[in-house]
């Protein structure tokens, strides 16, 4: 009896060194806000029943009750219910800073969205870059979210590593290394329409673990969709699902003049990951020149992130093949258009749109509210499969088409392209960035062969 | 013994009596060409093994060997082999007549095609209306023939009723009644290549059914699409394929002026099973105006025939909404252009084409080499499934799209229709026949609801 009971104690003290009780810390004592802090705007948030309620309210910007204190790493949980109609979400990693838009709330967001969308567990950048995760990555996340009922939410920010979950369905996975630091924020969101009034969101049960992460952490699921913003990185899984970079993020490697046997040496320059080409006279390809891949791609999924400076022009091409125009002016392919929609004269010509930013560029214009991040980075991404293409913008398809059929000629028939023998019909081609005179930036350039 | 003998002399008596044997004549006696007499151009026949061989020749036009004898319904029967390269054909029904193009040969042809295009067994109108039945009605039909070997070829014509096989396998159900005698022909096709000169097509055991063919026809095989050329009338078949005549062929019913409640008082009339619209002015809706159904059609197949006057214009619309133009012209709706692209300055006008025969008008041109036929009725088809749509002229497909989608937009936004809000997608719409102020005949006009 008594060995028995030794070697009962003796499990449980070695169990007890390997594996602890995560310590979790209440953030939200139930009965005051101490801790809290509202800033940003002005709704109101009121205790009722050991839970926070925001109350929304007309004439106010996002308003957030923010936590005094600032968190790195962590796992955060919580419980959450939304009135329909009001959009929400928690903030992490978030910062109000004087020099950042003069204190603006900005940084992580954890999606709130009781909508038909359905995007709650989406990773938003408040203030910033807006969606880096959008929901349509996952749909089978988007079912996780109950309207009118009481949800539950965990967040992992582990390092770079970010990941959503709702209701124990994982909605996001992210990585992305701009902001290590900050607070975490509950917020009502502004609303424009006098009859959203009053409408409530609530948060219980507010928890936070900090120590012994990795330990806590949750499994890696392969079938969650992972976004990887880190300039030029493939990831672990990035590799696994066959993704490569096109650009190394250091040299010309893969790459030369659309009319030079290497790559041109002026008009273009490396530094600190990013891939300039120069501002010069505006026009196109009179300077350093478009440059183009060593070798042609058929079947693949292409992402180039890209930043503008103002009142830019340049595009991404594919399908290129540059021995069709040796006279001056850009190689023949299709593009996706790069363009300052506000600020170059381009936006306004064409047919209804079709030379603005995402557009198949005088073909087929992109959507006019589409997901733009000014001032920051944006992610191109072009799809082809055989003969059916698509542009998205940022995680959004923006354009969808079907080339080598007769709508295809009958469309290239009315544009500047008409000229161009069988153009966009090629089984495979090189892809080009384009030199249109104007400082555009370049990183995290990938490609996925199909 | 004597009983079971009497019993099989009864027997056979009785099956005497309901089925005779079939009475066939021999066309062709093995030595000489007896019976046969080589018109319309002067490629040579010979006689090799009870063989008649005909061999291609340059610098004449079609030469036939045709029968002394004129036959009006039978069952004919032939072997045939044919050089790869050498096209050519077993007239039937066919006349010579000093009043049709100065003696021509002219009537149906059975096809015998050893391209890689493989209609044999199809059925050609020869010097008058083209295919009347080429072999894309029927894919399974077209694997009947063999190259370089003796295939057997039947034919049989009863009433309005034609219907070929080849190799015993059938290939073409035809309902037509413009020509009901005439003499059987075996084709040497002309050569415009000097290297087909000397090729040759073979036939033998040609033998013909004139008696007793309702005991002797093939049963009916509801696999093989049947075509019904006969005016104003819906075939036993059509009807069970849930086919409808559009048009009655002598009233108005069901049909109203575009923008009328009722059939326009001038500029229309119906005589002998067609329906003209008169001469004008040239205009769009300047006379009668346009007429359209009185009920839309959403999914549909929808054949309309069509014979144009010199220099014509006018076109079959579908998904019309009579409300949308309330000004002057035409009702607004995709357009079946109908053209004299030889004639009509529309043809030049456009974007490469968009406005020829058949187009999609202004937006989808129609390919340059279209099966039309000038002077006679021509079948133009529109198949509506949904988004998808088609158009056909004379059996052969010639657009085909895809509407509701980004690049139907940014096409339309490139044609004159870019002000007309939503313009083509629409579920359901009116079918129109245009008044464009130049006489055209309709008939035959009919439509399946899919």
């Amino acid at each position: 009896m008594r060995k028995n009971i030794l070697i009962i104690m003796l499990a449980a003290i070695s169990i007890g060194a390997y594996s602890q009780q995560p310590k979790w810390q209440t953030l939200f004592n139930g009965k005051n806000l101490k801790g809290w802090t509202k800033i940003n705007g002005s709704a109101d948030y009121k205790i009722v029943d050991n839970t926070i309620m925001g109350i929304s309210k007309m004439n106010t910007p996002n308003t957030f009750l923010r936590t005094d204190k600032m968190y790195g790493d962590f796992i955060l949980e919580f419980e959450f219910k939304v009135d329909d109609g009001l959009n929400s979400g928690v903030q992490f990693r978030s910062n109000s800073l004087k020099e950042f838009k003069n204190g603006t709330v900005h940084g992580y967001q954890f999606e709130i969205d009781p909508s038909s969308r359905a995007w709650t567990g989406g990773i938003y950048d408040e203030a910033r870059r807006g969606w880096l995760y959008p929901m349509t990555y996952n749909p089978a996340g988007q079912k996780a979210f109950k309207n009118n009922v009481w949800n539950t939410a965990r967040i992992e920010a582990i390092g770079s590593s970010i990941r959503t979950w709702v209701n124990g369905i994982q909605c996001s996975e992210l990585l992305d290394d701009m902001t290590k630091s900050g607070f975490i924020g509950l917020q009502v969101h502004s609303i424009g329409n006098k009859e959203l009034e009053g409408k409530t969101v609530s948060w219980r049960n507010i928890r936070i673990l900090t120590e012994n992460l990795n330990q806590f952490k949750t499994s890696e699921n392969l079938n969650i969709k992972q976004m990887n913003t880190i300039a030029n990185t493939i990831s672990e899984r990035e590799a696994k699902e066959g993704w490569k970079l096109l650009w190394d993020g250091k040299t010309t490697n893969g790459w030369r003049g659309a009319k030079l046997d290497g790559f041109p040496t002026k008009g273009w320059s490396i530094k600190d990951g990013i891939l300039k080409v120069h501002k010069s006279d505006g026009g196109e390809s009179t300077n350093g020149g478009d440059i183009v891949t060593t070798r042609p791609y058929k079947n693949f999924m292409l992402k180039v992130d890209f930043k503008i400076t103002e009142g830019a022009n340049s595009g991404i091409k594919y399908f290129v093949d540059t021995e069709l125009n040796k006279g001056a002016g850009s190689a023949i392919g299709c593009e996706f258009q790069i363009l300052d929609d506000n600020r170059h004269p381009d936006a306004k010509l064409g047919v209804n749109g079709n030379r603005t930013l995402g557009s198949l560029y005088d073909l087929i214009p992109a959507p006019k509210d589409k997901p733009f991040r000014r001032g920051f980075f944006n992610t191109a991404m072009v799809v082809v499969k055989g003969n059916h293409v698509e542009h998205w913008l940022n995680g959004i398809k923006i354009i969808e088409y079907q080339r080598n059929n007769q709508m295809w000629e009958a469309l290239v028939d009315f544009s500047k392209y008409k000229d161009w023998p069988n153009f966009g019909n090629a089984e495979e081609g090189l892809i080009l960035l384009q030199d249109h005179g104007d400082e555009v930036w370049f990183q995290n350039i990938k490609i996925k062969e199909l």
